[in-house]
């Protein structure tokens, strides 16, 4: 982070994000910006390309459990038609005395269960110096909702060549959520998902309140693929499959869904986590609505 | 409202809300609970059913103009689709100084608009002592956000033999919004559509969230239909579309949309009012989405 | 409401908010802006002033519940120094099925206290047919937070000649609520006190949070004094102490607190209502605070 | 932070957050509650003692901008009655071509006018491979509410020696926050001062919305010291006074506030920093609230 990289090769104006010698630079106009790539940015999770017409859909547990857990997870969310495996390593929790994750065990369940099935692997990184060692795992890096605006690990992120899944903050706008982005292709990576996760909302009976407008808004602004989380964004299992479809249809490139063969024994999430059997259902409306508003979803040929 | 009626020959177990001595009655259940009608409550607008499968789309501009404007409008929205027409004669506005509305000459206009086309009308009542003369020209009496606490407003609609739609209120919590409907159906209307029409959010960015988690949330606990304004619910007339779908994706009975021929010479709201062109688009759209979803739209055999 | 009051004799320049043609005038500037009238106003609660030195503190239950219990509230929080008794009579509330008030009975009740113990009456009204009814009884006409958008009663409340006591709406931003206030004095009536009662905030671990940044904001930008709901603003009556200190000391004109001989008894609020006796002592630390910003209370001579 | 520091030796009871296997371990009870340690936490920044009758002053500029500007800062608050200097050297800053600080020369700066002036430290850390960079210039390390659910960070600051300033995120709840809290204590550091800074609000009239409920609230909860930030939580240096009052009259324990001798030239936050003259005023409006409240300040002799 403190290295001041010269990105001029690549972007042809842009200069590190943070010079030594604490000067501003002035960017001649936002990397984020749809001007800055009109026809929009197709991010690539070692071969699964994220923004063209085939949705992504990413599926796994909250918490990374044991390997078994992964392994049948994994097989079960790619018989549905998942192409992204999801599940936590290092888990940012509110409490320190909640799980904290199996951390480098973890990344090694995902990678296993990643051989076996083919399935590319996201997974959180909380800490800047953890950015070399989850990349080492994963696909994809997730920067979770608390660390939007945590800098020293967006700029980690931003010089790893790990493509990038970053979260929208709980009381982020959407100018906050786009800068936050910035950071990261500021240090070189333009590999960047944002990812709508509901903000808090007015009132407890539900976890956050799901802001579909961002999709629209953001898609209209930014060339970066734009992908809803509706498991946090809803926080109840049962409203997941609602909001999914209407995911789509406001022109989500793609979701990220908490699912487990037996969401009642999640270690974490239980009550926002939906069934594998249930996630398979859902794979089928999606593939409805995706077609009705000119997308489609990977559906396997033997169901 | 201070008329102590004895609801019980319709309800059967319902008293008045407001008892004469001021004492607590408690209800045995809540009218507005799913369990109080499992099957779900069908509302007749003069014939528009809305809550079965066929969607309901109501249209027109935000406020009633003149009446070649409310013409002109009621022509086009149906050609779409449309099944109801909208239109504010008593419009509540921010500022004392900004237009009021045309009161009882903007009801005539709209009934005259309606009698031309067949479409029934839909306008918002802001008054108790105006609810019997906004109910003479009206198929359905709106009660806006800003009033959704009106005790006074809902007990008298509650009174009126037309059904009410019920818009949220810009902080209104689930249950509060429900409670809202309780004190309608209370005074023994049971006609009572919700509608989610967005939120205060964080940021001013857009002029509100449009909480689309509301739609299933409510349709679990509630039996009435709930329909969502993506108009005022984002503020943005290139933003009304793609909620548009997102609302039908998600379970809403309908929708409400702000459309006028000349958007941007709409006396109010003009910036979040798509085209009657736009909108005709957009009904092919929510076809598409509609029956992906197992739901269906009135759409005119001539287009 | 629909009377096209000409008021150019009043304010050299304003005419009616709803004209009856509905056209749009404009204001030539906003009567409640600090421009209109630099030294601020004072209002004249029937002799008790608001908006001088010396700070009003209106004081009394939630609900009015009888005779009795009025009488010995008004004597109690008299002789702790209050000069406004507070109490509701129509009461709006959440639930259809929660004590509505008593009603006509409560303001009598209320005027009873008054003219044994000399203290004046503020007590909220909620619907425009009450407004002259309520106005016979009560020294101050309150409009509640679920009605600051009410946009016929502020109109009807605008015509009266009894000061009016505006609470903020929950979600109200300070134009807005300027903007409601705006809407009574357009009617005739510059006798209005603006209320900060708490706003929704990101929680439920607290009814509301009292955004007391409005205190400073809103005297800066209009003359009308502004006093603070403790009460309402906090949810919780062990806090209500040291926010009714805060309120003062950031520039309050007051405030209004709901107290009660055995807040566990009281049929509404009762978590938020303090004691008499603690409200006695309050009173003494409120003496102490306002001194050192340059204000006093009336505190009686024997205590 | 992935050493399993067995820290029962300190805490008699509690066992490291974040376990080398991940499994979940009870904390027997909170370490931040007030039950911990009923009589209050006096926190000791090299010898300003924070949680006593005295109040705490923190004042300073946003940003470190040069060893001149700092000292001359220094003087001048130090002049004013402030015991504390506060200034940022690595900035968070929302875009990434903003100013991001000095970094470690800001560092001597700081260090360099605390040296001369008697002032102790107070300086933003936000990256865990810094804590220790910092703490070796810092009196107390700020974390920033950007970094309030960094649980990297919070865990390598729990594990320094130096005291904590943790700021409110800007829309956590008061749990989330003394779960923050939490993750230092756990570590071993129980020297930590929650500062209330302002959460997001509804609307962007002002930049936040200061929530004092905050201050007794937690009083209540917690043994910890409680400090209030007026500077961000209005986001208008005309405020800053009135809301710095409130803050002493609601129980804080002390403020910190951006102060410069020329704001309109401050490199950032302009807008919501006082000149260092406003700030010798507001300190004598300060002792006066502090003794009516009985606090005190520290007032220098000649003034």
């Amino acid at each position: 982070m403190k290295i001041d990289l010269d990105q001029s090769s690549r972007t042809g104006e842009i200069v590190s994000a943070r010079p030594v010698d604490g000067s501003i630079r002035q960017a001649p106009r936002h990397l984020t910006s749809r001007e800055y790539r009109p026809a929009g940015t197709v991010v690539n999770i070692d071969g699964v390309k994220v923004g063209l017409t085939e949705l992504v859909v990413m599926a796994g547990p909250c918490s990374v459990e044991s390997a078994e857990q992964m392994l049948r997870i994994a097989h079960e969310v790619k018989a549905a038609g998942a192409t992204v495996l999801r599940g936590g390593a290092f888990k940012p929790r509110t409490s320190p005395y909640d799980f904290q994750g199996l951390g480098k065990a973890g990344l090694e369940h995902l990678r296993a269960a990643s051989r076996e099935t083919g399935l590319k692997v996201v997974t959180e990184v909380m800490d800047p110096r953890e950015v070399e060692l989850v990349a080492g795992y994963a696909d994809c890096l997730q920067i979770g909702s608390r660390n939007m605006q945590n800098y020293p690990l967006l700029n980690e992120v931003g010089m790893s060549s790990k493509p990038a899944l970053l979260k929208r903050g709980l009381a982020a706008s959407y100018k906050e959520f786009l800068l936050a982005a910035e950071y990261i292709m500021a240090q070189g990576n333009e590999q960047v998902i944002l990812c709508e996760r509901g903000i808090r909302g007015l009132s407890n009976e539900l976890r956050f309140t799901l802001d579909l407008n961002a999709v629209p808004y953001l898609k209209e602004r930014t060339h970066l693929p734009v992908i809803v989380d509706p498991s946090h964004g809803t926080g109840s299992a049962h409203l997941v499959p609602a909001m999914s479809l209407a995911a789509i249809a406001c022109g989500a490139d793609g979701i990220i869904v908490e699912a487990h063969y037996s969401p009642a024994d999640s270690i974490s999430d239980a009550a926002q986590t939906i069934s594998t059997a249930d996630f398979a259902d859902l794979m089928k409306d999606i593939a409805a609505v995706a077609e009705a508003v000119g997308r489609k979803v990977h559906l396997p040929m033997v169901r």
